[in-house]
Protein backbone atom coordinates (compact mmCIF):
# COMPACT_ATOMS: atom_id res chain seq x y z
CA UNK A 1 0.00 0.00 0.00
CA UNK A 2 1.58 3.36 -0.93
CA UNK A 3 1.82 6.19 1.29
CA UNK A 4 1.06 10.00 0.33
CA UNK A 5 2.78 12.88 0.99
CA UNK A 6 0.47 15.84 2.62
CA UNK A 7 2.51 19.25 2.00
CA UNK A 8 0.76 21.17 4.31
CA UNK A 9 0.93 25.40 5.18
CA UNK A 10 1.50 25.90 8.70
CA UNK A 11 0.67 29.59 8.36
CA UNK A 12 2.61 32.69 10.27
CA UNK A 13 3.24 30.92 13.81
CA UNK A 14 0.22 30.76 15.52
CA UNK A 15 -1.52 27.25 16.11
CA UNK A 16 -5.22 28.27 15.83
CA UNK A 17 -4.33 30.17 12.38
CA UNK A 18 -3.94 26.67 11.23
CA UNK A 19 -6.58 25.30 8.76
CA UNK A 20 -9.09 22.69 10.15
CA UNK A 21 -8.12 20.75 7.02
CA UNK A 22 -4.08 21.25 7.97
CA UNK A 23 -4.63 20.41 11.72
CA UNK A 24 -6.75 17.15 10.37
CA UNK A 25 -3.69 16.06 8.42
CA UNK A 26 -1.28 16.87 10.70
CA UNK A 27 -3.32 15.00 13.55
CA UNK A 28 -3.02 11.82 11.06
CA UNK A 29 0.32 11.75 10.13
CA UNK A 30 2.44 8.69 10.60
CA UNK A 31 5.95 11.00 9.55
CA UNK A 32 6.34 14.76 9.81
CA UNK A 33 8.94 16.46 8.37
CA UNK A 34 8.90 20.16 9.49
CA UNK A 35 10.60 23.64 8.78
CA UNK A 36 12.35 25.72 11.67
CA UNK A 37 10.20 28.01 11.64
CA UNK A 38 7.09 25.93 12.75
CA UNK A 39 6.60 26.46 16.35
CA UNK A 40 6.44 23.46 18.91
CA UNK A 41 2.84 24.14 19.89
CA UNK A 42 1.76 23.39 16.16
CA UNK A 43 3.90 20.27 16.24
CA UNK A 44 2.36 19.21 19.76
CA UNK A 45 -1.12 18.54 17.35
CA UNK A 46 0.99 15.48 16.16
CA UNK A 47 0.15 12.11 17.70
CA UNK A 48 2.15 10.24 20.12
CA UNK A 49 3.35 7.70 17.71
CA UNK A 50 4.22 9.95 14.91
CA UNK A 51 8.01 10.14 13.38
CA UNK A 52 8.55 14.19 14.07
CA UNK A 53 11.61 15.48 12.26
CA UNK A 54 13.08 19.16 11.96
CA UNK A 55 14.37 19.44 8.65
CA UNK A 56 15.09 22.64 9.12
CA UNK A 57 18.19 24.29 6.94
CA UNK A 58 18.78 27.07 9.22
CA UNK A 59 19.72 24.10 12.07
CA UNK A 60 23.39 24.14 11.27
CA UNK A 61 22.96 20.92 9.55
CA UNK A 62 24.27 20.85 6.44
CA UNK A 63 23.03 17.63 5.52
CA UNK A 64 19.49 19.20 5.31
CA UNK A 65 19.59 20.20 1.68
CA UNK A 66 16.45 20.30 -0.29
CA UNK A 67 17.27 17.13 -2.04
CA UNK A 68 17.52 15.65 1.44
CA UNK A 69 14.07 17.06 2.11
CA UNK A 70 12.90 15.59 -1.37
CA UNK A 71 14.39 12.13 -0.91
CA UNK A 72 13.06 11.86 2.62
CA UNK A 73 9.52 12.62 1.40
CA UNK A 74 9.98 10.02 -1.31
CA UNK A 75 11.55 7.29 0.82
CA UNK A 76 8.95 7.67 4.05
CA UNK A 77 6.05 7.42 1.00
CA UNK A 78 6.86 4.49 -0.38
CA UNK A 79 7.55 2.77 3.04
CA UNK A 80 3.34 3.20 2.95
CA UNK A 81 3.60 5.89 5.27
CA UNK A 82 1.25 8.86 5.70
CA UNK A 83 3.46 11.42 5.70
CA UNK A 84 3.37 15.73 6.08
CA UNK A 85 5.95 18.00 5.01
CA UNK A 86 4.71 20.91 7.49
CA UNK A 87 5.84 23.96 5.84
CA UNK A 88 5.38 27.82 7.38
CA UNK A 89 2.87 30.30 5.91
CA UNK A 90 1.30 28.86 2.56
CA UNK A 91 3.82 26.64 0.87
CA UNK A 92 3.16 28.48 -2.75
CA UNK A 93 4.85 31.61 -1.61
CA UNK A 94 8.19 31.30 -1.19
CA UNK A 95 8.37 28.07 -0.03
CA UNK A 96 10.66 25.72 -2.63
CA UNK A 97 7.04 24.04 -3.31
CA UNK A 98 8.26 23.73 -7.21
CA UNK A 99 11.19 21.61 -6.03
CA UNK A 100 8.73 19.27 -3.64
CA UNK A 101 6.71 18.72 -6.35
CA UNK A 102 8.57 17.75 -9.24
CA UNK A 103 10.57 15.35 -6.82
CA UNK A 104 7.49 13.84 -6.00
CA UNK A 105 6.13 13.48 -9.48
CA UNK A 106 9.16 12.03 -10.60
CA UNK A 107 9.03 9.46 -8.16
CA UNK A 108 5.19 8.89 -8.71
CA UNK A 109 4.44 9.47 -5.24
CA UNK A 110 0.69 10.10 -4.70
CA UNK A 111 0.60 14.20 -3.11
CA UNK A 112 -1.87 16.85 -2.05
CA UNK A 113 -1.07 20.73 -1.03
CA UNK A 114 -2.61 21.73 2.08
CA UNK A 115 -2.32 25.54 1.48
CA UNK A 116 -1.79 28.14 4.06
CA UNK A 117 -2.04 31.44 5.43
CA UNK A 118 1.18 33.48 4.40
CA UNK A 119 2.54 35.84 5.85
CA UNK A 120 1.77 39.41 3.58
CA UNK A 121 -1.58 38.13 4.83
CA UNK A 122 -0.99 37.41 8.43
CA UNK A 123 1.07 40.82 8.76
CA UNK A 124 -2.03 42.82 7.55
CA UNK A 125 -4.31 41.04 10.19
CA UNK A 126 -2.18 42.51 12.45
CA UNK A 127 -1.47 45.88 11.45
CA UNK A 128 -4.92 46.52 10.80
CA UNK A 129 -4.32 47.26 7.02
CA UNK A 130 -5.61 45.82 4.01
CA UNK A 131 -3.11 44.89 0.86
CA UNK A 132 -5.59 45.98 -1.71
CA UNK A 133 -7.74 48.45 -2.28
CA UNK A 134 -10.08 50.20 -5.19
CA UNK A 135 -8.98 53.42 -3.67
CA UNK A 136 -5.35 53.50 -2.92
CA UNK A 137 -3.67 49.90 -4.54
CA UNK A 138 -5.16 48.25 -7.04
CA UNK A 139 -1.63 45.53 -7.55
CA UNK A 140 0.09 43.16 -4.84
CA UNK A 141 3.09 42.34 -5.98
CA UNK A 142 5.14 39.90 -3.55
CA UNK A 143 8.99 39.28 -3.44
CA UNK A 144 11.68 38.84 -1.66
CA UNK A 145 14.30 40.97 -0.52
CA UNK A 146 17.08 38.42 -1.66
CA UNK A 147 15.20 38.69 -5.90
CA UNK A 148 16.27 42.55 -6.22
CA UNK A 149 19.94 41.72 -4.66
CA UNK A 150 20.28 39.55 -7.55
CA UNK A 151 18.46 41.71 -10.64
CA UNK A 152 17.50 45.24 -9.12
CA UNK A 153 13.28 45.56 -8.47
CA UNK A 154 12.16 46.92 -11.46
CA UNK A 155 9.07 48.45 -10.11
CA UNK A 156 8.73 51.01 -12.86
CA UNK A 157 6.15 49.32 -15.05
CA UNK A 158 3.36 49.85 -12.14
CA UNK A 159 2.21 53.27 -10.54
CA UNK A 160 4.13 52.98 -7.62
CA UNK A 161 1.01 55.06 -5.67
CA UNK A 162 -0.89 53.05 -6.68
CA UNK A 163 0.76 49.31 -5.47
CA UNK A 164 1.42 47.79 -2.99
CA UNK A 165 4.56 45.39 -2.30
CA UNK A 166 4.70 43.02 0.60
CA UNK A 167 8.57 42.19 0.73
CA UNK A 168 9.61 38.84 2.30
CA UNK A 169 12.46 38.47 4.00
CA UNK A 170 13.09 41.96 3.94
CA UNK A 171 16.03 42.08 6.36
CA UNK A 172 18.94 41.93 7.79
CA UNK A 173 20.09 44.74 5.13
CA UNK A 174 16.56 47.28 5.88
CA UNK A 175 18.50 50.44 4.27
CA UNK A 176 19.34 48.29 0.82
CA UNK A 177 15.69 47.08 0.68
CA UNK A 178 14.04 50.63 1.35
CA UNK A 179 17.07 52.67 -1.05
CA UNK A 180 16.43 49.83 -4.01
CA UNK A 181 12.61 50.14 -3.15
CA UNK A 182 13.43 53.99 -3.68
CA UNK A 183 15.41 53.81 -6.99
CA UNK A 184 12.80 51.92 -8.35
CA UNK A 185 10.20 54.92 -8.21
CA UNK A 186 8.38 54.32 -4.94
CA UNK A 187 8.13 57.83 -3.27
CA UNK A 188 10.28 57.73 0.09
CA UNK A 189 7.53 59.43 2.30
CA UNK A 190 5.57 56.05 1.40
CA UNK A 191 4.28 54.57 4.72
CA UNK A 192 5.50 50.92 5.51
CA UNK A 193 5.03 48.48 8.23
CA UNK A 194 7.65 45.94 9.57
CA UNK A 195 6.13 43.13 10.92
CA UNK A 196 8.01 40.32 12.47
CA UNK A 197 6.56 37.38 14.46
CA UNK A 198 3.44 38.01 13.18
CA UNK A 199 0.80 36.07 15.16
CA UNK A 200 3.04 35.33 17.71
CA UNK A 201 2.87 36.14 21.28
CA UNK A 202 6.74 37.46 20.21
CA UNK A 203 4.91 39.67 17.32
CA UNK A 204 6.53 43.27 16.77
CA UNK A 205 4.51 45.93 14.36
CA UNK A 206 6.86 49.28 13.52
CA UNK A 207 5.02 51.58 11.39
CA UNK A 208 7.49 54.23 9.48
CA UNK A 209 8.34 56.36 6.62
CA UNK A 210 10.04 54.28 3.55
CA UNK A 211 13.13 56.62 4.14
CA UNK A 212 13.29 55.69 7.92
CA UNK A 213 13.47 52.13 7.19
CA UNK A 214 17.72 51.79 7.14
CA UNK A 215 17.73 53.24 10.63
CA UNK A 216 15.66 50.46 12.00
CA UNK A 217 17.13 47.63 14.35
CA UNK A 218 16.82 44.59 16.41
CA UNK A 219 13.70 43.48 14.27
CA UNK A 220 13.74 39.46 14.71
CA UNK A 221 13.37 37.28 11.70
CA UNK A 222 10.84 36.36 10.09
CA UNK A 223 9.32 39.69 9.34
CA UNK A 224 7.94 41.24 6.24
CA UNK A 225 8.08 44.69 4.92
CA UNK A 226 4.83 46.11 3.33
CA UNK A 227 5.02 49.57 1.87
CA UNK A 228 2.53 51.44 0.31
CA UNK A 229 -0.37 53.98 0.58
CA UNK A 230 -2.44 51.17 2.20
CA UNK A 231 -0.08 51.23 5.27
CA UNK A 232 -1.79 54.89 6.08
CA UNK A 233 -4.67 53.22 7.31
CA UNK A 234 -2.65 51.77 9.92
CA UNK A 235 -4.07 50.96 13.50
CA UNK A 236 -3.01 51.45 16.49
CA UNK A 237 -1.37 55.12 15.86
CA UNK A 238 1.03 56.34 17.95
CA UNK A 239 1.76 60.29 17.98
CA UNK A 240 4.87 59.97 15.87
CA UNK A 241 2.82 58.13 13.12
CA UNK A 242 0.78 60.78 13.46
CA UNK A 243 3.20 63.02 11.89
CA UNK A 244 4.47 60.66 9.24
CA UNK A 245 0.64 59.91 8.15
CA UNK A 246 -1.43 63.69 8.88
CA UNK A 247 -4.22 61.85 5.90
CA UNK A 248 -5.28 58.99 8.10
CA UNK A 249 -5.32 61.21 11.19
CA UNK A 250 -7.56 64.02 9.70
CA UNK A 251 -9.55 61.14 8.26
CA UNK A 252 -10.72 59.83 11.82
CA UNK A 253 -12.35 63.23 12.63
CA UNK A 254 -14.85 62.64 10.05
CA UNK A 255 -17.83 60.97 11.71
CA UNK A 256 -20.27 58.40 9.70
CA UNK A 257 -23.62 59.87 8.81
CA UNK A 258 -25.04 56.43 7.51
CA UNK A 259 -24.99 54.39 10.80
CA UNK A 260 -27.18 56.87 12.42
CA UNK A 261 -29.74 56.63 10.52
CA UNK A 262 -29.69 53.15 10.52
CA UNK A 263 -29.78 53.03 14.56
CA UNK A 264 -32.52 54.97 14.72
CA UNK A 265 -34.70 52.50 12.63
CA UNK B 1 -20.46 47.32 27.48
CA UNK B 2 -19.57 47.85 24.14
CA UNK B 3 -19.28 44.93 21.04
CA UNK B 4 -16.68 44.36 18.91
CA UNK B 5 -16.14 43.04 15.29
CA UNK B 6 -14.30 40.17 13.85
CA UNK B 7 -13.49 40.76 10.75
CA UNK B 8 -13.04 37.00 9.24
CA UNK B 9 -11.51 35.53 5.79
CA UNK B 10 -13.74 32.35 5.14
CA UNK B 11 -11.27 31.22 3.12
CA UNK B 12 -12.28 30.37 -0.62
CA UNK B 13 -15.24 28.24 0.23
CA UNK B 14 -14.18 24.57 1.54
CA UNK B 15 -15.44 24.58 5.37
CA UNK B 16 -12.23 22.83 6.61
CA UNK B 17 -10.31 25.49 4.68
CA UNK B 18 -11.38 27.95 7.64
CA UNK B 19 -8.36 28.51 10.08
CA UNK B 20 -9.12 27.07 13.69
CA UNK B 21 -9.31 31.06 14.71
CA UNK B 22 -12.09 32.10 12.47
CA UNK B 23 -13.96 28.78 13.05
CA UNK B 24 -13.70 29.57 16.97
CA UNK B 25 -15.12 33.41 16.21
CA UNK B 26 -17.67 32.40 13.92
CA UNK B 27 -18.80 29.82 16.52
CA UNK B 28 -19.03 32.89 19.46
CA UNK B 29 -20.74 35.46 17.23
CA UNK B 30 -24.20 36.99 17.85
CA UNK B 31 -24.31 38.63 14.73
CA UNK B 32 -22.91 37.34 11.62
CA UNK B 33 -22.93 39.57 8.15
CA UNK B 34 -21.80 37.61 5.47
CA UNK B 35 -21.07 38.06 1.82
CA UNK B 36 -22.85 35.85 -0.84
CA UNK B 37 -19.86 33.50 -1.81
CA UNK B 38 -19.93 32.20 1.81
CA UNK B 39 -21.53 28.53 1.15
CA UNK B 40 -23.90 27.19 4.15
CA UNK B 41 -21.29 24.50 5.01
CA UNK B 42 -19.31 27.28 7.04
CA UNK B 43 -22.29 29.35 7.81
CA UNK B 44 -23.39 26.16 10.04
CA UNK B 45 -20.75 26.44 12.21
CA UNK B 46 -22.54 29.39 13.49
CA UNK B 47 -24.49 28.95 16.93
CA UNK B 48 -28.13 28.64 17.03
CA UNK B 49 -29.48 31.87 18.17
CA UNK B 50 -27.20 34.02 15.96
CA UNK B 51 -28.27 36.39 13.72
CA UNK B 52 -27.22 35.47 10.52
CA UNK B 53 -27.20 38.11 7.24
CA UNK B 54 -26.18 38.16 4.26
CA UNK B 55 -24.85 41.41 2.81
CA UNK B 56 -24.04 40.24 -0.57
CA UNK B 57 -23.92 42.82 -3.03
CA UNK B 58 -25.09 40.04 -5.85
CA UNK B 59 -28.43 38.97 -4.36
CA UNK B 60 -30.11 41.95 -6.57
CA UNK B 61 -30.46 43.62 -3.12
CA UNK B 62 -28.96 47.35 -3.92
CA UNK B 63 -29.96 48.29 -0.50
CA UNK B 64 -26.87 46.20 0.41
CA UNK B 65 -24.18 48.69 -0.65
CA UNK B 66 -21.18 49.41 1.08
CA UNK B 67 -22.24 52.08 3.31
CA UNK B 68 -24.86 49.49 4.69
CA UNK B 69 -22.49 47.00 5.60
CA UNK B 70 -20.39 49.44 7.13
CA UNK B 71 -23.35 50.67 9.34
CA UNK B 72 -24.63 47.19 10.16
CA UNK B 73 -21.42 46.64 11.43
CA UNK B 74 -21.27 49.90 13.85
CA UNK B 75 -24.79 49.41 14.56
CA UNK B 76 -24.54 45.83 15.82
CA UNK B 77 -21.17 46.40 17.64
CA UNK B 78 -22.85 49.80 19.31
CA UNK B 79 -25.63 47.19 20.38
CA UNK B 80 -23.13 45.38 22.32
CA UNK B 81 -22.77 42.51 20.50
CA UNK B 82 -20.07 40.36 19.19
CA UNK B 83 -20.18 40.68 15.98
CA UNK B 84 -18.86 38.56 12.93
CA UNK B 85 -18.04 39.98 9.20
CA UNK B 86 -17.64 37.16 6.92
CA UNK B 87 -15.65 37.70 3.77
CA UNK B 88 -14.68 34.87 1.43
CA UNK B 89 -10.72 34.53 0.93
CA UNK B 90 -8.43 36.80 2.63
CA UNK B 91 -10.03 40.22 3.46
CA UNK B 92 -7.33 42.18 2.86
CA UNK B 93 -7.00 40.98 -0.49
CA UNK B 94 -9.67 42.87 -2.77
CA UNK B 95 -12.41 42.25 -0.12
CA UNK B 96 -12.83 45.94 0.51
CA UNK B 97 -11.23 45.53 3.63
CA UNK B 98 -10.18 49.22 4.08
CA UNK B 99 -13.57 50.89 3.42
CA UNK B 100 -14.76 48.46 6.23
CA UNK B 101 -11.96 49.37 8.46
CA UNK B 102 -11.84 53.24 7.64
CA UNK B 103 -15.83 52.92 9.42
CA UNK B 104 -14.85 51.09 12.24
CA UNK B 105 -12.06 53.19 13.09
CA UNK B 106 -14.04 56.78 12.59
CA UNK B 107 -16.66 54.77 15.10
CA UNK B 108 -14.73 53.92 17.72
CA UNK B 109 -15.33 50.56 17.23
CA UNK B 110 -12.68 48.10 18.73
CA UNK B 111 -11.85 45.35 15.69
CA UNK B 112 -9.88 42.12 15.01
CA UNK B 113 -9.02 40.69 11.35
CA UNK B 114 -8.94 37.12 11.26
CA UNK B 115 -6.53 36.52 7.93
CA UNK B 116 -8.06 33.37 5.53
CA UNK B 117 -6.77 31.75 2.59
CA UNK B 118 -6.38 33.84 -0.29
CA UNK B 119 -7.54 32.29 -3.54
CA UNK B 120 -4.37 32.54 -5.64
CA UNK B 121 -3.14 30.28 -2.54
CA UNK B 122 -6.10 27.48 -3.33
CA UNK B 123 -5.83 27.88 -6.10
CA UNK B 124 -2.00 26.56 -7.24
CA UNK B 125 -2.73 24.17 -4.27
CA UNK B 126 -5.77 22.38 -6.12
CA UNK B 127 -3.77 23.10 -9.84
CA UNK B 128 -0.82 21.69 -7.90
CA UNK B 129 1.62 24.21 -8.50
CA UNK B 130 3.34 26.73 -6.70
CA UNK B 131 3.11 30.38 -7.26
CA UNK B 132 6.99 31.51 -7.04
CA UNK B 133 9.91 29.43 -7.49
CA UNK B 134 13.75 30.39 -6.76
CA UNK B 135 13.96 28.97 -10.78
CA UNK B 136 11.02 30.47 -12.80
CA UNK B 137 9.09 32.97 -10.70
CA UNK B 138 10.82 35.49 -8.29
CA UNK B 139 7.69 37.76 -8.17
CA UNK B 140 3.79 37.27 -7.88
CA UNK B 141 1.76 39.89 -9.39
CA UNK B 142 -1.53 39.94 -7.69
CA UNK B 143 -4.30 41.76 -9.85
CA UNK B 144 -7.80 42.08 -10.72
CA UNK B 145 -9.12 41.75 -14.40
CA UNK B 146 -11.38 44.92 -13.26
CA UNK B 147 -7.86 46.75 -12.48
CA UNK B 148 -6.49 46.56 -15.94
CA UNK B 149 -9.97 47.47 -17.92
CA UNK B 150 -9.40 50.79 -16.03
CA UNK B 151 -5.84 50.89 -16.63
CA UNK B 152 -3.99 48.70 -18.45
CA UNK B 153 -2.00 46.64 -16.79
CA UNK B 154 1.82 47.73 -17.51
CA UNK B 155 3.82 44.21 -17.11
CA UNK B 156 6.96 45.83 -18.92
CA UNK B 157 8.71 47.01 -15.60
CA UNK B 158 8.94 43.11 -14.66
CA UNK B 159 10.25 40.53 -16.57
CA UNK B 160 7.42 38.07 -17.74
CA UNK B 161 9.15 34.95 -18.09
CA UNK B 162 10.23 35.16 -14.16
CA UNK B 163 6.62 36.69 -12.96
CA UNK B 164 3.69 34.90 -11.61
CA UNK B 165 0.22 36.74 -12.48
CA UNK B 166 -2.79 35.83 -10.54
CA UNK B 167 -5.82 37.29 -11.62
CA UNK B 168 -8.79 37.76 -9.52
CA UNK B 169 -12.10 37.62 -11.31
CA UNK B 170 -10.40 37.38 -14.60
CA UNK B 171 -14.05 36.84 -16.34
CA UNK B 172 -16.26 37.29 -18.32
CA UNK B 173 -14.24 38.40 -20.94
CA UNK B 174 -11.44 35.83 -20.68
CA UNK B 175 -10.38 36.83 -24.31
CA UNK B 176 -9.51 40.46 -23.48
CA UNK B 177 -7.56 39.55 -19.89
CA UNK B 178 -5.73 37.18 -22.30
CA UNK B 179 -4.82 40.11 -24.83
CA UNK B 180 -4.33 42.39 -22.58
CA UNK B 181 -1.63 40.39 -20.40
CA UNK B 182 -0.24 39.48 -24.28
CA UNK B 183 -0.21 43.14 -24.73
CA UNK B 184 1.89 43.91 -21.71
CA UNK B 185 4.20 41.74 -22.74
CA UNK B 186 3.27 38.10 -21.21
CA UNK B 187 3.99 35.58 -24.07
CA UNK B 188 1.35 34.05 -26.03
CA UNK B 189 2.44 30.67 -25.21
CA UNK B 190 3.39 31.01 -21.30
CA UNK B 191 0.77 28.37 -19.57
CA UNK B 192 -2.33 29.42 -17.45
CA UNK B 193 -4.86 27.99 -15.14
CA UNK B 194 -8.06 28.52 -14.87
CA UNK B 195 -9.32 27.42 -11.36
CA UNK B 196 -13.20 28.10 -10.33
CA UNK B 197 -14.92 26.87 -7.22
CA UNK B 198 -11.04 26.19 -5.89
CA UNK B 199 -12.06 24.22 -2.85
CA UNK B 200 -15.52 23.25 -3.48
CA UNK B 201 -17.37 20.01 -4.82
CA UNK B 202 -17.94 22.13 -8.15
CA UNK B 203 -14.10 22.62 -8.80
CA UNK B 204 -12.86 22.78 -12.01
CA UNK B 205 -9.20 23.21 -13.31
CA UNK B 206 -8.22 23.97 -16.90
CA UNK B 207 -4.84 24.47 -18.30
CA UNK B 208 -4.33 26.02 -21.61
CA UNK B 209 -1.54 28.38 -23.14
CA UNK B 210 -2.63 32.14 -22.58
CA UNK B 211 -3.28 32.01 -26.51
CA UNK B 212 -5.71 29.48 -25.93
CA UNK B 213 -7.76 31.48 -23.05
CA UNK B 214 -10.47 33.63 -25.80
CA UNK B 215 -11.57 30.31 -26.75
CA UNK B 216 -12.55 28.80 -23.06
CA UNK B 217 -16.36 29.34 -21.98
CA UNK B 218 -18.96 28.19 -19.68
CA UNK B 219 -16.37 28.75 -16.24
CA UNK B 220 -18.69 29.44 -13.68
CA UNK B 221 -17.21 32.50 -11.06
CA UNK B 222 -15.70 33.01 -8.91
CA UNK B 223 -12.70 31.99 -10.55
CA UNK B 224 -9.03 32.66 -10.92
CA UNK B 225 -6.55 32.99 -13.61
CA UNK B 226 -2.74 31.89 -12.87
CA UNK B 227 -0.22 32.80 -15.82
CA UNK B 228 3.43 32.00 -15.81
CA UNK B 229 6.30 29.72 -16.05
CA UNK B 230 5.07 28.14 -12.78
CA UNK B 231 2.02 26.37 -14.29
CA UNK B 232 4.29 24.24 -16.49
CA UNK B 233 4.85 22.59 -13.32
CA UNK B 234 0.76 21.54 -13.34
CA UNK B 235 -0.81 18.47 -12.07
CA UNK B 236 -2.92 15.44 -13.31
CA UNK B 237 -1.57 16.43 -16.80
CA UNK B 238 -3.83 14.99 -20.00
CA UNK B 239 -2.58 14.52 -23.27
CA UNK B 240 -3.67 17.85 -24.96
CA UNK B 241 -1.74 19.39 -21.95
CA UNK B 242 1.25 17.52 -22.53
CA UNK B 243 1.59 19.13 -25.83
CA UNK B 244 1.00 22.75 -24.68
CA UNK B 245 3.69 21.89 -22.10
CA UNK B 246 6.54 19.58 -23.82
CA UNK B 247 9.21 20.73 -21.00
CA UNK B 248 7.31 19.29 -17.81
CA UNK B 249 7.05 15.84 -19.98
CA UNK B 250 10.59 14.97 -20.18
CA UNK B 251 11.07 16.32 -16.79
CA UNK B 252 8.87 13.76 -15.91
CA UNK B 253 11.14 10.97 -17.53
CA UNK B 254 14.20 11.85 -15.13
CA UNK B 255 14.61 9.67 -12.00
CA UNK B 256 16.06 10.87 -8.75
CA UNK B 257 19.64 9.46 -7.66
CA UNK B 258 19.34 11.04 -4.44
CA UNK B 259 16.43 8.78 -3.09
CA UNK B 260 17.54 5.45 -3.89
CA UNK B 261 20.89 6.48 -1.79
CA UNK B 262 18.50 7.75 0.92
CA UNK B 263 16.27 4.05 1.02
CA UNK B 264 19.69 2.20 1.15
CA UNK B 265 21.02 3.20 4.92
Amino acid sequence: MPGKVYIVGAGPGSADLLTLRAASRLRAAQVVLHDDLVPAEILELCTFSARVINVGKRCGRHANSQERINALMVWHARQGKTVVRLKSGDPAVFGRLGEELDALRRADVEFEVVPGITAASAAASVAGITLTDRRAASTLVTLTAHTYREEKLRARGFDPQHTTFAVYMPGPDYGRTASELIESGVDASTPCVVVSHAGRVSQEVRFMALTALGSVSGIAAPAILIVGEVVRQANNMQESQAEIFPKLRAEREVPIANEIHLAAN
